[in-house]
């Protein structure tokens, strides 16, 4: 296969800083298209990655899946995007499309297993997937989704992962006018539960352990903010219909589970290490469950970036050069960033 | 209030062994039926409560929640029931009849709590409530369910919790044809769940520990068994659309998580004390729920009860006399019993 060379940033070992480094991206092949990145959200899941918290990490690894550029290269075949438009690239890059869930377009459940735009073993073109720590990618076009124009590029850029991440779970549990929703966390997901819920008409009550980040709450949009280690606001919290849950750390579940209504969901987004404990009578009374969900598909994640263009929603972001990104990591490491780290890629090139 | 004196077996207190006793029974009012207790089964819950194990038991108590009978009164405003019927008596015996769950026929969901059979206050005649475990027992005629003549008195007591507490869920869950429904754990609740999905129409996986149990599963009507502790069994098993979980103890559910398929749910109906440890991961790929479920409504108690007799289902019971019980509930302790003790109330009168 013919490649070429990709400057790019990511780590050699999972203790060392991230540096440049080059990687090589294939030459278009008749399906794909070669996306010039221009902005890159930063997420948990990439710090987590490089750290190997979650073991699997293969060295060196280029994280980066909150991917908007503009397409610079496309192959014979594709159809769907020419060079200049806007595109995206988030989690999934590759999936069986043979399976159920791949031809009902829910390729996050491929039940031969989706490829990751980082980290993962590329079945179809061989080696190891790179992801937008860099100057430019190469996709097939049935993995990339495009970005509507009137979106403001950089802040439009964690909708491929934060965004289809919340918003996925809050379509799947019918947020919407009438619904009481709570949000548990207010960080680069949490952040964009708020605005994504109050778009779709649900009163949102905003569940925090930081007064600061409570009276932030409200002005993303959360119609009622409750400090969850104040058991007298908790007490008197309105029952809620479904609780999305973006912690993740280890924390009680058991006293957000009392405050869901009858058939109501507390439904985890965040993805703590150690298993969290739950009282078998705490969901049997009331028929309650604990759900989890990840990310969404293809066509799901185009949803997303037309609902937030239709909403004018974008995340709230602090915009850096590659070259800051230890100092990002840092400070994601301790929940210092509000509420996302965006990567300006043209800085990569100088 | 005017009562009568009625021949009881119940407990003074935690540690002692259950014991014959006089209770006060109200005479009926305008709304109340008069049953006399024919057979009552008996549940580990009632065990539960006798020995305290949940805490908030008021002694004396007198256990019994499975009760079938026949009318020998009723009072001047009663419709539903005329002196000679059978009549059975679940877990409810009142609730606030105002909010939406009781409007729904959904009482186990009441807003104000509804009231138990045992151990319960009755906030409208005042007092402890008091089970079946008695001679007799006077209930508002809205909570006493039709026992079709067609079933066979004895093994149909059960079906009025066990047989109520696995049907609501398989119905909710839709267990149906070409639905992969498991169970775990073949005792009361998991032998009355083999026949009742089987019934719907469902293909029944059974999970137990236990090899001769392994083989007793199938005559009760599973598809496939499947011994949980044989790691090969667990990794060949067909993915499940729901677990119905009805095992009390502590005991490791991610195994069972990880068997479902996408948006699958795990549904405990049993009540083990300790908390049960979920991994994040497991709920979160495949959109997977961990619920619960407990017992039912009265129209749904009725349902069922319609539903066993159509499909000629009852429990498969040991009948013992009322002095036996005591060794009844150390036997039950040991989940030595296949598949439910059912008392022959006949034996308190002698």
């Amino acid at each position: 296969m013919s490649t070429h060379n990709t400057k790019a940033f990511g780590a050699d070992v999972a203790t060392a800083p991230l540096k440049e480094m080059n990687i090589q991206r294939r030459e278009t092949t008749p399906n794909d298209v070669e996306i010039e990145i221009l902005y890159c959200g930063i997420c948990h899941s990439d710090l987590h990655s490089v750290h190997n918290d979650w073991g699997g990490t293969t060295y060196p690894v280029v994280p980066g899946h909150e991917i908007v550029g503009k397409v610079t290269k496309v192959g014979d075949e594709v159809t769907k995007f020419k060079v200049g438009d806007l595109a995206g690239v988030g989690c999934i890059v590759d999936s069986c499309r043979e399976c159920d869930h791949c031809h009902n377009g829910d390729e996050q459940f491929c039940d031969n297993g989706w490829t990751v735009v980082f980290n993962s073993v590329d079945k179809k073109h061989g080696g190891i997937t790179y992801g937008g720590f860099s100057e430019s990618i190469v996709v097939d076009e049935n993995y990339v989704v495009r970005v509507p124009e009137t979106l403001d590029l950089p802040s439009a850029a964690p909708i491929l992962c934060a965004g289809i991440t919340v918003y996925s779970p809050l379509k799947h549990w019918n947020a919407g006018p009438g619904k009481n929703i709570g949000i548990i966390g207010i960080g680069g997901l949490g952040h964009m539960a708020i605005k994504i819920a109050k778009a779709m008409g649900a009163f949102i009550t905003i569940f925090t352990t930081s007064q600061a980040k409570a009276d932030d709450a409200k002005r993303l949009g959360a119609d009622n903010v409750v400090v969850s280690t104040d058991a007298e606001q908790m007490k008197n919290c309105p029952k809620q219909d479904m609780i999305l849950d973006t912690v993740s750390t280890k924390h009680d579940i058991n006293t957000y589970i009392d405050l869901l209504k009858v058939d109501g969901s507390l439904v985890i987004v965040g993805l703590p290490a150690q298993p969290l404990e739950i009282g078998a009578f705490n969901v049997v009374h009331g028929r309650k469950s604990f759900s989890g969900s990840n990310i969404g598909g293809i066509a799901e994640t185009q949803e997303v970036l037309d609902f937030c263009a239709q909403h004018n929603i974008t995340a709230d972001i602090e915009l850096i050069n590659m070259n800051q990104i230890n100092n990002a990591f840092e400070r994601l490491e301790k929940g210092d960033v509000k509420y996302r780290f965006v990567i300006d890629m043209a800085s990569l090139k100088n």
